[in-house]
């Protein structure tokens, strides 16, 4: 599939992708730049009776930049020291994915509340590649090609079309939402929550009893932006067309890329961009 | 501290909740609808070898409505079942906090692939009242009152300073921001990150080191909507005021609430809301 993406570092904490900008029927190439989504391990370590110990505390999908304050902070923030006088010292590891909090033998984690405290997610692994490769376990096939290309004027529709439709935001102005439609535009179901991966689960969910196809003749629409996360519960559904209302992450990019998805974000007043997957969308002659 | 409020029940899904719209100086009050935030538990339910045995496989927090989707989409997206077919039953339990999902003794589900999927949050809990209890643990002093209180202009003024300093996001489009501010309304330190509950882990590791006092005697800014997370993160580095530009939940003014924070939301064009210790922010006489 043609529209391959180069990653080129701007600045720290972005990342520069050369994308298709499409505006009304216009396509053109250029360069944009995107927050990058890494995950961190923070890791405590500890000298007990002679012996040292090293536990993996926490694993997120964080921007890089001032690891070693996420790590201290967290650890406060969490409740887990007291204060930043506990800490003997911060390491971030050579790589950058990992940052070792070292603490003094007395002072002890609580891990019965930081296990009461843990929640599943599908933003994984040590780093960006463990968590890609991980995920492709799941995927059980290649995305199908659609029937046909997808018209710009479509993609340009589909953010009023879930905002139409959804009813809480009006009211509460503050959930997310995940919608599915047919590749004529067509809304086949429609979901809202406070997680963005909480309204997708939803969607996927209220599908599964369905005829699977649906999935893989399908759009998917969501209201904000695309994290790794939700490319990768897309693409375990076998949903080919990922388009969002925001900006996606690189993560996202990079696993969209990966399985030939095709993901597109700010959609918003008749321009959009396309990141990768460009061949789902119908091209003026 | 005066300002009490009394959710009503507007639909499912959201909550009415009593709050003090302020527009320019002029105070009113009014009824706000928000998005509720509150845990879920999906749990496995299997008989092997004669014996039923239940294990917790993940806390999310979501917006009730459609739970037994949620935990079939979590189960579907995250791989840990390939097909609806695979379940014998779901089953949402009588308080609305755990959904059990009835698997055949044959389908093994892979904890240890589930377990480096783990990572840790402060959303938890089995239920909102569970999760409240939880946290005052952590909060070891009561929130100081301020010298004087907040004009609304300077609240007015807070998310135009954010944005202003915000690097990142004027170049990705895809980031929050937490902004750590001043009662007189100066920068004190502003964190970036695709996670907005790792903004403010930045920001509270990033001030760790310095006078601990600052933290309470400041004003919070953040560039999103409020959860749950957020406020517990504050109220545990002893923050007084937490200014959103965007929705908080319901979860969050009952945790704000209760250990009088003073939250605020919908800063813009002049207007915002307070949802609760309202004390803090001077009235005009």
């Amino acid at each position: 599939m043609s529209g391959s993406i180069k990653p080129i570092v701007i600045q720290a904490g972005s990342r520069g992708y050369e994308v298709c900008r499409v505006e009304d029927d216009e396509w053109a190439t250029l360069t944009d730049s995107l927050a990058i989504e890494e995950p961190l391990e923070i890791r405590i370590v500890q000298t007990i009776d002679g012996t040292k110990c090293e536990s993996p505390i926490s694993v997120t999908m964080r921007t890089p930049g001032d690891d070693t304050e996420l790590a201290l902070g967290f650890l406060l923030s969490e409740g887990l020291i007291r204060s930043a006088s506990d800490i003997e010292g911060v390491r971030l590891c050579s790589k950058g994915s990992i940052v070792r909090v070292y603490l003094p033998a007395h002072c002890r984690i609580d891990t019965e509340r930081l296990r009461r405290h843990f929640y599943t997610s599908s933003s994984c692994g040590v780093c960006g590649k463990t968590s890609i490769d991980a995920v492709t376990v799941h995927i059980q096939q290649p995305l199908e090609a659609l029937p046909q290309a997808i018209s710009p004027e479509l993609i340009h529709s589909l953010p009023d079309k879930l905002r139409a439709t959804q009813r809480l935001f009006d009211s509460t102005g503050g959930l997310h939402a995940s919608g599915l439609f047919s590749t004529s535009g067509e809304l086949i179901c429609l979901r809202e929550d406070v997680g963005r991966h909480n309204a997708l689960d939803k969607l996927i969910g209220s599908q599964s009893y369905a005829d699977d196809s649906r999935f893989s003749e399908s759009i998917l629409v969501v209201s904000g932006r695309v994290s790794f996360e939700l490319v990768q519960k897309a693409l375990v559904a076998g949903i080919p067309v990922l388009v969002a209302v925001g900006a996606p992450s690189s993560l996202a990019i990079d696993l969209a890329e990966r399985h030939q998805m095709t993901l597109i974000g700010f959609v918003r007043n008749q321009r959009f961009n396309i990141y990768c997957g460009q061949d789902r969308i119908r091209r003026r002659r």
